[in-house]
Formats: structure tokens, sequence, C-alpha cells
């Protein structure tokens, strides 16, 4: 068997997450549904992650094993693939990769962006949270800029997650705004996330930006390691996994 | 009573068009009826003119009369709007105009813009008409330009569209291309347009794009006075009207 990663984006509004469901529609099994048809071989999707229903990816990676060791020189896979699966999902790549490369366990680092729209935007509903009240720049600024000082993120993690360990290294975490769009994005990267984190990090500086708690009050609250302690979860329509890294090795 | 502009978005995809139609959701009527609603007696819009079932505005502007020579003081009106109108419609402004102001009659110049996906993007669907097969920009481009040297375009209007006559004079018509979103976006500004004009526009030049007919073949085209002479429209989605311009003597 030969291994490839395949790189994709979808619009996660109607599916329930990436991951197989018994009940529900699925990134995931969409694409081993159709890639089984076109191999004309059981195909096993490994994914990076997995995303909560409702969630985006502009960037998304994966990896499975087919016997074929040129699925990467057929011109026309790519075009068939995206011809028989669902307009929400756009395959862009399919590359060899090393026997053992692993699309979850070899990345290095995952980025996620999440968009607030500050003014009702008929184009944008299903793409960001739209939130029209007054946010405090600054003292969401000040909260992120507070969150690597961090590893243990338990109090951002859902209540039974089953992780070994709730350790991330966060590489950045910060707000911008774009005047032009009216829109706030939020852009975090580390080497791994907790299930939920994202939703909750970001729903938690919402309330700081609200003026419901202080910029300082992250602290207390990630002390805690205590999920009851954060705020609730920011809805899933703003949030987009935007990036993937691996390293150079796992290409052949 | 007293005269009034309002200034608005809509994404097209799920209403019949701007007018009122007997059988089908449209624009004008849902906001007809949520403005009688909130101002407590008949609001009848008139708009600067039509969109097509599944035709976006980024910027459309209609008129109304009102009782209430305040109402763009009412800063909570538009809040009110906003709220109880579909997230498919964004209310921006009302402000009052002279009495006699006709959001139709006095608009010097409309602009639409036509948006084409160059590859399978997930997140505009329902925003941009998908067309991956390769075009020619330059010689659509070269169509473009020749364009504005014509008044008459009886061949790009519907076949018993009922306008007095099927003059327009267009100042603009082009082709760009952004490279980052791999996306094409057609221009067109003009003093009126015919009924489906911008889409038959746009149908014919892709053809041109395609290889299925020469730029210069436009002239013939337009000179044939014959809608059977052009291309077939392109679809609705990829169509925005996104500027309407009035003399400054309009404003109160």
């Amino acid at each position: 068997m030969h291994r490839y990663f395949i790189e994709l984006a979808y619009k996660g509004t109607h599916f329930c997450g990436w991951q197989l469901q018994p009940n529900g529609i699925t990134v995931q099994g969409e694409l081993e549904r159709v890639m089984t048809l076109l191999l004309r071989e059981p195909v096993r999707l490994t994914g990076a992650g997995r995303t909560d229903s409702g969630v985006h990816a502009s960037c998304f990676v994966a990896h499975f094993d087919a016997s074929s060791e040129e699925l990467h020189k057929d011109v026309t896979l790519l075009y068939k693939l995206n011809q028989l699966i669902s307009s929400d999902i756009s395959v862009y790549r399919i590359y060899p990769v090393a026997s053992d490369a692993h699309a979850r366990f070899d990345a290095v680092s995952r980025t996620y962006q999440y968009r607030i729209a500050k003014v009702k935007n008929p184009f944008t509903i299903e793409l960001a949270y739209h939130l029209y009240r007054p946010l405090d720049m600054e003292a969401m600024n000040t909260a992120a800029k507070i969150l690597p000082e961090y590893t243990d993120f338990t109090s951002f993690s859902k209540l039974h997650g089953n992780a070994v360990t709730n350790l991330c290294r966060l590489t950045e975490a910060y707000w911008a705004e774009n005047v032009q769009s009216k829109e706030l994005t939020f852009t975090i990267t580390a080497n791994r996330f907790l299930r939920n984190m994202v939703r909750a990090v970001v729903g938690t500086m919402l309330e700081i930006g609200l003026g419901k708690r202080l910029p300082e009050d992250i602290r207390q609250i990630i002390e805690a390691k205590d999920r009851s302690a954060a705020g609730t979860s920011a809805p899933p329509q703003g949030l987009y996994l935007t990036n993937i890294v691996y390293p150079c090795k796992t290409r052949l």
C-alpha cells in the first residue's frame, strides 16, 4: 500500500463535523464514500484533527493508503472527485508521503481563525459570528497576549474530553480588525488543541470585550483548571481551521 | 407626507428578486411588511430598479413616504428593522430626501459586478458563478472595450421586455482578475440597464472567453439588434448590483 496526504477545504454549515458519525453527514464520510467509488477499493481517512458540527476548514489535511503508487499522477482524479463530491467540499491536492507519515501525529502546528461580523452582512451569515455590540479590542488583545504564558488549558476543554494531557504550546494568539469588511478576526496557533478549546477561549475573550470580565481575569480562569471558570463557547459558524504544518521529512 | 431613501444590501439566493410578486418571497415584500409593522402605517417602496430571482445587491436604494418627518432621527428604527427582517437583508441607512426625489428616475448611473470563481471554493457556491474551464481574459477584455461604443443593446434585452427604448450609455465595462481569491470580476456602469442585460452580456463574453466566438463578433451581435444573436445568459448567483448614483440635489 502507498500513503497519500489529501488537502481540502469545507464549509461546515451542513456537516456534523469532520469525523464519521453513525447518524449524520460528515466530511470524512462523504469523502470516504466518493473516494472508495473512484479508487475502486475501500478508502479510510485519518484526519489531522476533528472539527465540530458547523465549524469550517479553509485547509484540512488527512492521510489514506491506496494500492496504486501513482494516484497523484492521475490528473483527472482531483477533477472527478470535486465533480462527484458535495459543493461544500473542495479537494485541492493529493500527494505521496512516507509510508509512516501520519496526518494527526506528525502535525507540528495548527492554526484556527475566528471571524466576527460587526455589522449585519447578508453575505456572511453562515461564514462569521454576527455580534453587533461594541467590543473592547484592546482588552481582548491584552487577554490574548496572556494566553501563551500558560500551557495547561483544562479550563477551556470539553468536560468529558478523553485527552491524555491538557497541555498545549501556543505560538500566537491575537485579535485583528479589518476596517473595510467590518470584521474582527482572532488567530491562534498551537502544537495541539483540546476539544472545543478555541470556541471556549473566544467565548471567554468576548465576555472580556463586552466588559463582563477584566483582561487579567484570564489568569484566574486558566489557573482554576476548571471548565466552569471560563465563559460559554462562541458559536461554530465563526470558526475556521486555516492551517496545519508538517515537517519536511513527511514528504516523499 | 415626507420622503425618504433607504439603502440596503441583500443576498438574492432565497428571494424571487426585488420586486413584489403575487407568489414568492421578494425583498420588496419583506421590507414593506416589516416597515409597515414598525411605522404603524402602510409603507410602499419604489426601488431604483429590479433584480432578477437569485441576483444579489451589495447596494440597493428605494424611496418611500412616511407621515413622520423625523424617521432618520430614530436611532432604534434601523436596529429594530434589522432585527425583525430576514438575515439575508441588511438595511444600512434611512435619510430624508426632497419630496419629489425618485429612487428610479433620479438615478444617474448604476453599477453591476459579475463574480466568477475559477476554482472550487466551498465558501462562495451561492456568491459567485463557478466556472473552472480556462477563460481568455484578453479576448473578453477586448470585447468589453467595444461595448461602450454602442448605445442600442436590444440584442441583450429580454425578448418581451416592455422598455420604451433600448438605449443605454455605458461609462465602464472591464474584466479584472483577483489572483489571491482566484476570481474574475466583470464591472459595468451605465445610466440604465435593460432587463436581463448584464447576464446576457456576461454570457456572451464567456462564450468569447471559451473560444466559441471572437472578440470582434460582439459588433455583429449588437448590430443585429436581435436577442438570438447573443449568447445565453450567465446564471444569477454571480451578479451583484453594487452602486447607484444620485445627483446631489436629491438630498435634503
